[in-house]
């Protein structure tokens, strides 16, 4: 069984890497704060005496010996950087459950017929390189290991040499090897299982989702003489993009979701006009078909409001992720972990992006989602019950004890 | 008269102080550009075997001595500070057609009765430090000293420290010596001289103008999970609030001008609804009365947005400037000047903020417009044509005659 105390004591530990004062944790993808978790983790690993990998992306790979050499592994994993100010438990709780599943394998001398591998991917959360989830999109083949080197951070500062300056250029190929199954433990980052007091989330896929780079081109003028309607203000047209946004979620039902999450304004100045205005945005449904119908509004009313106010406008597509459905098989060794467990369950679909999203590609995948206080995620505030956490690890655990018996 | 080739070239000339590849400048206040182009304008004010005063505001006083020294002194300026995008001749056309007079009367020998100063005033555009006009501000007795070098920039700089850094803090009491009169050149900065066909605008006042900071706090919350109806997203709300700054200035008549230059949005990162926006409101209209009343407005219908979008909401007037009417006599000495010398011109209001807007508390002020191209200003393409350029000087010098013999 997971050691409940150990695993919340982890978690606790871990968000020393990166604290910010209100409790949350800032440690962006291979800075320095993230250097440090790893190799905290590397160390956890190596007196658990799990071999250890690093690939080409940075990512980690512990891996525990099965009886079967001859059997591909089982993989857990998920991810240790975070949001500029995220919280404790976005991905970091599925690593270190996936750590606290191969500690009670150790503890209990329970030898698996599969090797057991957990994976820590790097560049999950796409705060600092977008897109999201890079390495386990170069270890499924979704993006080339040129493509994800070549990502720049706003500093200019590209993702390949971020890597090597913390040491964690690997040498291990990305994706070499076949996977049995892939399962990630996540909190689900969403109101629904606090709301229907359900302790386990079956997910059963991951919506679709597509970001963008928009670009508005007006022209700076003077704030006290230029007649409003003589103003081409790039931000004026930026703020009704804004409302429209939330608009053309409103208009495709409660599943659909619109994010405009950075935006900057040129030249900045108080009493000029803005000239120029770069911001991004997010579009989210479960139906890829109603994203289309999504973005097709948006580009139209855009462009009209843009016309109207004399604006040029770009909208250009930067990373797109279709509705990923998980396996079958997988989905349902988690809810049979959750039944036999006594825990309460419900199917879910996942709002957020996930490693295990891009992995469903290449082995057979499931989530196991826990709940987290008031939906609250990408938030210094983020909070999940340490009952939950535990709940969850043993679900995880479960799950893989099934795979290793399929 | 005023030697036209060596004023448009002076305006070339200066332009590479902070030259930017689209033809502007970029030369914020106390800058390393800024200390280059005040070096040159005390050289040429040597070479003209003009005095230098520096005061401990840095705002530099070339004087001519006049024939009769119990006169107070009769004095032009304008500022060489640039917005970050700025044009070539906003400030520096004031400064180099005082220039431009001081050589004519010492090329042909004129000598008046009051001695003639010229002042390049630090920090006018209020672009590096809020507010604007913050020396003339000073030397007029609207701020202390201290508030003064107290004002922080963007980079927490000090404006104190940045006097300092660029060996400007110099040792001249602000605002010591009495004067006779002040009169600004400048060009006018908005559309309207041009549509008429006028070469001078006869400036009676300055209009009045307000700022603000707004701050909007809502709640970081993720981008993918988070049902619309739940978000307090800050710059959804801040959108709205964009556009309805549009709808009051729309509200309050075609003289009325409402503004947001900058705006920041934390956490900043695509897949965060972003939990706090920072942005600033700029409000003008000649009639102070009607700026209220938009005040009102805009405040009463913000605070019923936010309410409905959860947000908190801070509106804080960080400066204000009422509307400003100059003296009837100086008023009367440039359109006299401007008939004089044959020069098509009309009354007219600024627009913007200046310097003389300060000094009309202490001494009878006026100023002179000149059209500008397409009315644009802050903005890299701001264009005068040079003919413009050279009768506005003619009748800044004709003016300051008219006052030395009233
Ligand atoms: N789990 C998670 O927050 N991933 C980040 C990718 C996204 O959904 O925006
Ligand atoms: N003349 C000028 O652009 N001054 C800046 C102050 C303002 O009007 O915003």
């Amino acid at each position: 069984t997971i050691d409940g105390l150990r695993l919340n004591e982890d978690i606790a530990f871990t968000s020393r890497f990166g604290a910010t004062p209100r409790g949350g944790i800032r440690r962006l993808a291979l800075s320095a704060e993230d250097r440090l978790v790893r190799d905290w983790l590397a160390a956890q690993g190596a007196a658990l005496g799990c071999s250890l990998a690093v690939d080409t992306m940075g990512s980690q790979f512990l891996r525990l010996e099965g009886s079967d050499p001859t059997l591909p592994p089982l993989m857990m994993g998920s991810h240790l950087d975070t949001q500029p100010t995220g919280g404790r438990y976005d991905g970091i709780y599925g690593v270190l459950g996936g750590l606290a599943v191969l500690r009670a394998f150790r503890a209990a001398g329970y030898v698996p017929r599969h090797a057991i591998e957990l994976a820590n991917w790097t560049n999950e959360e796409g705060a600092r390189f977008a897109p999201a989830m890079t390495a386990s999109g170069v270890f499924s083949g979704v993006f080339t290991l040129e493509q994800a080197y070549g990502l720049a951070d706003r500093d200019g500062v590209r993702l390949g040499d971020a890597l090597q300056a913390i040491g964690y250029k690997g040498d291990e190929p990305c994706g070499a090897h076949p996977l049995a199954a892939y399962f990630e433990l996540h909190i689900e980052q969403g109101p629904v299982l606090e709301n229907e007091g359900k302790t386990i989330g079956v997910v059963t896929g991951v919506q679709g989702m597509r970001w963008f780079d928009v670009t508005l081109i007006g022209q700076e003028a003077h704030a006290g003489t230029t007649p409003m309607e003589l103003r081409r203000d790039a931000l004026l047209a930026a703020g009704r993009l804004m409302v429209l946004a939330a608009d053309v979620a409103a208009a495709h039902g409660p599943d659909a979701k619109t994010t405009i999450g950075i935006i900057d304004a040129s030249p900045g100045s108080r009493n000029v006009v803005p000239g120029e205005v770069r911001m991004t945005l997010d579009l989210r449904h479960p139906d890829d078909a109603v994203i289309d119908r999504m973005e097709a509004d948006f580009r139209t009313q855009a462009g009209e409001i843009a016309r109207r106010a004399g604006i040029e406008l770009l909208i250009e597509e930067s990373w797109g992720s279709p509705s990923v459905p998980f396996d079958p098989a997988c989905i349902g060794m988690v809810r049979d972990a959750a039944a036999k467990a006594g825990l309460s369950h419900r199917d879910i679909i996942s709002g957020a992006g996930h490693d295990a999203a891009y992995m469903a590609r290449i082995c057979p995948t499931a989530m196991i989602f826990i709940p987290c206080r008031d939906g609250l995620s990408h938030n210094e505030a983020e909070y999940a019950e340490p009952d939950d956490i535990v709940a969850g690890a043993n679900v995880l655990m479960r799950a893989i004890m099934a795979a290793d018996e399929h």
